[in-house]
């Protein structure tokens, strides 16, 4: 299948059927994509990753463990990583509320608005942003619980690859963010490909 | 004010005008209390952990930190916790499919149940049920990310005071979960006070 560019800044939205699976590449080693799944027959059954972390017993999904929607029903499925295997699943997608609390008087492209887009390319309308998945993101977590706005310890054609449980959409964000350092200081395009 | 009480297993909601504050009681030392927050004019808008733990760079609010909508609002504000200040924010609250997997064949109550009860007790429908704040559980963190099931770190009678930054329902939930040992092996009632 071809590759497709997830754009600097933009969302993608894609369609998985049950048994496909989708590769989301790493072009620069250094791009956060927040990451979204969807029930296509009722998008308020959606990936969850509160109720993912419960169900592995891990903070962030490992290689061969399963991506749980909020009814607790398989949608996605961690088939493949090259990554170091750090994931973000805590941190809330970026919107214009968090660029106005980091000091931006003008619009910032943000990863919240870049889902609804690209599920209305599909003709999806949504507006509840549920908590992605953000590959390649890196927060760690200080002894006095403080979390810390990491770079992404990833080379550069990194690869998750997603294998659907279940039809459903799909959708990615390259992270617009370029104030905090999560995506080493400039945000990039990054690329995906669907395969059987 | 008097003291309410949560009963073991139940949820209870309670209106706050901005300014005031809710003592939320660990009675026997040993529950955990889901906690959600909502705005009075608009359900939709909501105390938000993913929101939380971005605006405070903290896995968990400390004393003197704020609890942030999915707006990123402050709604309210944990100004006291007599507590070892360890609560969690990152696990699902139980529902009846987490019961069904934990092998449970015949209904089971549960905190997202509790959270639908205890709004419609007040006239309020809502049933989306938002990540809960769950006040004294202890979800230690193991260096391979594995996240432990543990017993709240607490004495009889601590108290966290959570104080309302505008006006809004508060809804609790003893969980009712004694299958894992979070609430030391069995729920019981946990109290709670409105103060001005």
């Amino acid at each position: 299948m071809p590759i497709e560019t997830i754009p600097a800044r933009h969302g993608k939205a894609v369609r998985l059927s049950a048994g496909q699976a989708v590769e989301v590449i790493n072009t620069h080693g250094t791009q956060v994509v927040d990451t979204w799944a969807f029930c296509v027959e009722d998008l308020d059954h959606f990936m969850s990753m509160e109720h993912t972390r419960v169900q592995n017993g891990r903070l962030m999904p490992a290689i061969g463990q399963t991506l749980w929607t909020n009814r607790r029903e398989p949608i996605l499925m961690m088939e493949a990583d090259t990554s170091s295997g750090i994931h973000d699943t805590i941190m809330a997608a970026c919107d214009r509320w968090r660029y106005e609390h980091l000091g931006c008087t003008e619009y910032h492209r943000n990863c919240a608005d870049n889902m609804v887009e690209a599920l209305a390319e599909l003709g999806l309308d949504f507006h509840h942003i549920p908590q992605p998945l953000n590959l390649f993101m890196n927060i760690p977590i200080d002894a006095d619980f403080t979390l810390v706005q990491g770079e992404p310890p990833c080379k550069p054609g990194d690869k998750v690859v997603l294998r659907a449980a279940r039809d459903c959409v799909v959708v990615f964000s390259a992270c617009p963010q370029d104030i905090t350092p999560i995506n080493g200081g400039k945000p990039v395009d990054a690329h995906f490909a669907i395969h059987d």
